[in-house]
């Protein structure tokens, strides 16, 4: 839906574009690879690079080529859109080349490294956000470090602390949340391809010049080589920069679960500044404005705290989703018979929605309005302020070692 | 997403066209309501009447007369798209009309009331699969009555049943859902309008020809009579067909927990009948195939149950959906900082995904292809059949006293 | 766990001893049943309902005649515990009582059948405590019905209302969720015998003076009659007050999530007070205390709203398992193999945490202080109160047209 | 409850005595950290540490000197026990003792610092478990590294695989989880200091001499230090054998939610073995059966995996409490009134069903007794192995790398 959401970069990197480049890609590189092992010829693989190759596809580009209604109907009839789309695929290429495409690999195998395409992508632009947001909670730390605010537990003032705290905690929360993104994305974005039932078996033993159809003609034009299998998926996961796993993942899914783990906590993050700003910003707390207020259709003159409520908004429907993919991992045998389809749009959804949180709490933050005099005014206790300094220290300190940056 | 999905009606019934017109339905059904009481002129709710008037928006139409995606930044600018909308429908509008337009209603009022409309029609072909499923499951009840088959608990060949008191237990799942969903249809899906703080303050003393502009001329043209507002409220239920709640459940969320609670039971209910059609399709059980499996990109030769794991799959997703809802119940005092944001998309969600489900669920046992042959070989126990016939019976007479047919 | 949360009856009506005790009463019941209908000597069924009494078992004086951890040794063993409390029940019982006992039923009969019975003694307390937090709600919104309140959205003052007109809302979220709580307890709370797989074929031709074991004499010494079993069912249902369904619901599952869902919301209803109290009581806001705030270990000062973070912490905790209980819908055929074993617990839980929450959200009505005076002063905008009055009766009438009293 | 769950170790270190322990350790060992950086006497801190000293405090014996119904009471009272801890505490202190006495924590360092104790002590039967459940997967891998076996996609035969490669796949979910869970205890458990508000300001300036109250004398015996604070952070992991924190993480619940992502993580590893060995001891596949089978009370002659249809039934439980603790990072300011209060008993109910998972799924594989000739003769379809022996050998390897063993 658009109605409810804005246009993001994120979102364009989870939608079906940015789905069917992936596959694209997967069966482009895995042409590749089979030439890159010698199980194919480079000339045919070239063929299957050039029709998959779409760069870039926007929203609005992907009819030209590509039938998306008639992948969904291939969804619905298959169970995935690979058929389908291996289907339009195969118009216009060669002989030659329709005998390699997609030659031993299965639908599990586009899917999920198609799956792992798309997070490593999005993950740019929503590690951008996570960046700026971070940046954005270093600055109002070092900014802030000595205006007194009131500590609040239970929502009851409890001792002063500074709002630099406050945002260096903020801090530590998105550094959390990105160290363990960069690691996931770094270690764990990997290919998947394991054929049939997860053994490579068929993908040994093809000559890039067998006129056989792509499914019926395994191994029997040439003895199997199933040492070539990890062969192409090694040169797959070059082709394609992701990492090579030392075994495929199809019924073992800690890859998305950890992915869908640290998104959820990234979401956790920003929800949380979203939170703390709404109460802040509360016509009798006062101490914090949005730079862009939204818009009231009843109240023009109300202040809404739109980017924090859209942070809190979109946390809160992440942890179902997290939920989910947990819940889908175990699955039936091989591959599973409900637990592994369900697990693509949960994952688009997830990185769509902690982009959006992500992007919010950001938006907030770099816009946000402290009112030092009314956070003073309204701290009703006194007390020290302890290891105020030396905490934003260290927050500020962890944050520059991660980035490498000078916050 | 339209590639891991196939177009459905329930799909098309929750999708931006199908939220924007039930945003424009409250408008115009609001227009008219405050000429209904006499806070307006009907010539001029009729001219509001008429610009919102786009009967069933495709998807492909929308955008010849409205920007969606203007609507989506709108959401991202103010939390909600009615603002923006509204800017949209005042262009155009005579200097009367604009004066009355949404006059006193609120973004909540509008967004609650749409959310009931997209559930209402959505629930039309969803109910209809509902139905479909049923029925398919009563002729497999009554076909099978006296077909031996293994009864497996925990996976294992416990006592002989019969295929016709599995399909009776499918059966009974199914009205169980139905009744649920069409008392929550009927009883609980009502319009919302409270105002900017659900009291109906400014429904009030609305002159018709005022010139004053949407949302800053509240009660100063004419003294306010709070219970034009309930007359209003009333009178938008007629005019949109739904009921008129007591009071206001801008605060009080039961009404779409009770919505997605009836919706995740449907699917759990598919859900049920996608795992079994499955496990009696295995290659060793072979007690069942669908009538149109799907094809396997890898061994084309596979006879896969792809509506039952699609049924499988989409109920699965379901329950995450489901706690986002009730999570959402405990909102912040009079409009909610995040709760209240994360509702509706989720319910479509969970609309479209129950839908999906109940229409996989039914497509499989509409094609459902029985083998009793193989069942009755399978059988390795022996055993009387207790209650079988009358059991069956009872299902099919609970599934008669609903629906009123003879199934 | 007895740290982390205050005992309560409901925590006590669904603790082992009062799951031990509904199951023994299903056995006696069962016993009594058999008896009923002619399939069992009356003495016989008796010596069993003597075996099994047990009256209102404490946690401290369950140790006297059970062995509850032999029990939890035996769900360890079997999956469930109900072999090993046939064990233990067997002891000291005749050898005509051990032909009958549990005679043609199976354990899934009676962890559902006692889970009914566990809610409908849970629901007691729980629907007492939801009354009795609907009451208070009451007196506040009579009490309060003028005394001037900030409305606020997004955390933002939007227009004025009354706290009558707020405390009229919570009290429309308690009624909402009382009349579906006792909707579900009346006509859902269903007993559950199905035998062996489902068709209560074993529970026709037993003889009381058999001498047969338990388990393996099925069927032999007398003819089977199937019509038995559900004469069997429906004696057992008027034995246990709960209703006869129309078939057995192993299968079946919308009953526990019906119930599930009920609790959630009930939960839900009592989170939202727990969450605006908390807001209304913040420092900087004052507008309510709690009559005996709760004690902070470092600022014994502080006047914490114990009860309505307890409400809301509680409730925050449901909306998991209600998806646990809608996500184990979809088991596998006559009995599932996780699924259905995940419910019980989860139940269990549900109850005492929704009893938790309503608990305090009684507890923090009963005892809150308002202060209109700080109310008045907190508003800032003008405005009219609209429907106020109107609304405030309707919620008042309604609530008395549920309990039939006079609020 | 200990009706549906057999005792374990992991279990009885996540129960109130395992609680009641470490909330004892944690005042002991701050004492002592008090000591250590000269603000208290040794004398003094020492008192403390006899009085908290209780060993392995099993449940019968808890209530010999500590009063858990009153904690539980307190619970209700104050929102956490710890209020009424120290008030059992202090009985027969020393009036210097009593001044020490949790001087300067809050009740929240307390339960979160207690809460990483009871996980990590929770962890060590746990990953004991975890890694006898992957040595059992190992030894099946390697055992049937050529015992032909059917793979299964979607439930239907796809292809020929071996069970050593389905057991290497097992094995492949359970490293990833051990890696990633144990990376959390030697990383992430760390312990809370930040008294009243996290910025650690009450910490300084006590004299162990001091007569004064726990809570009501800060700051006025002695001028602040607040670099002390920091210190007693320190002393106090180290005394815990915890992490020291770079900053407090009461607000920042980043930590919490890495450690329930990896429980989920290996309870999800458990639930896919129990999914598959149930599969797989179907009557009609027959290809495993568990060496302990569970008694049915309707047909002892079944043979039900009941161990892994405990690892799928404690697995399944496990996604709605993860989901529960993602939900409760976004918590209000310096300590949230509901979501923090929500994670202790969760993420104790997530512990002890990760282990309730993993000990079953270990339990299932260690005496799974394995049927080659059933496997050989329920494969359909002919084909290559692929590399089969060398994706063995590298699950192998990975895990004999991570265990350092010998697998």
């Amino acid at each position: 839906m658009r109605l409810f959401s804005s246009p993001s970069e994120v979102g364009a990197q989870t939608g079906d574009a940015a789905w069917l480049r992936a596959m694209l890609d997967f069966e482009a590189a895995f042409a590749g690879a089979l030439a890159d092992v010698g199980l194919a010829a480079a000339v045919t693989a070239e063929e299957i690079m050039v029709r998959c190759a779409v760069g870039d596809m926007e929203s609005a580009g992907v009819g030209h080529d590509w039938d998306i209604d008639a992948l969904g109907a291939g969804t619905a009839r298959d169970g995935t859109p690979v058929p389908a789309l291996l289907a339009q695929l195969r118009t216009h290429l060669s002989d030659d080349a329709k005998a390699i495409l997609h030659r031993g690999a299965t639908s599990q195998d586009v899917v999920d490294t198609a799956a792992m395409l798309v997070a490593k992508r999005a993950l740019v632009p929503l590690l951008a956000d996570l960046d700026a947001a971070a940046e954005a909670a270093a600055a109002l730390a070092e900014r802030h470090r000595a205006d007194l605010a009131a500590g609040r537990t239970l929502l009851q003032q409890a001792a002063p602390i500074t709002f630099g705290l406050r945002a260096a905690n903020w801090l530590s929360g998105f550094d959390d949340a990105a160290v363990l993104l960069a690691a996931v994305r770094d270690e764990r974005l990997a290919v998947q391809l394991g054929g049939a039932a997860g053994n490579l078996a068929a993908l040994g033993g093809v000559t890039g010049t067998s006129g056989a159809g792509a499914a019926d003609s395994t191994a029997e034009t040439s003895p199997p080589l199933g040492d070539r299998g990890l062969a192409v998926a090694d040169a797959l996961a070059r082709r394609l920069d992701l990492a090579a796993p030392a075994v495929p993942w199809h019924s073992n899914r800690s890859r998305p679960v950890e992915l869908a783990a640290a998104l959820g906590q990234a979401a956790g993050a920003a929800g949380k500044v979203g939170t703390d700003v709404v109460l802040l910003a509360q016509t009798e707390v006062a101490e914090v404005a949005e730079g862009q207020p939204g818009a009231s259709s009843a109240m023009p003159h109300k202040r809404n705290p739109t980017a924090a409520v859209t942070a809190a908004a979109a946390a809160r429907r992440t942890p179902g989703l997290v939920a989910t993919m947990f819940a889908a991992m175990p699955g039936e045998q091989e591959r599973a018979a409900g637990a592994w389809q369900a697990e693509a749009e949960t994952l688009a959804e997830l990185l769509r929605l902690t982009g959006v949180a992500v992007a919010a709490a950001r938006r907030s933050l770099e816009g946000l309005e402290v009112f030092p005099d009314r956070m003073r005014a309204n701290v009703e206790a006194s007390g020290d302020l302890g290891a105020n300094d030396e905490l934003i220290d260290r927050a500020l300190a962890a944050h520059r070692a991660r980035t490498g940056g000078i916050a």
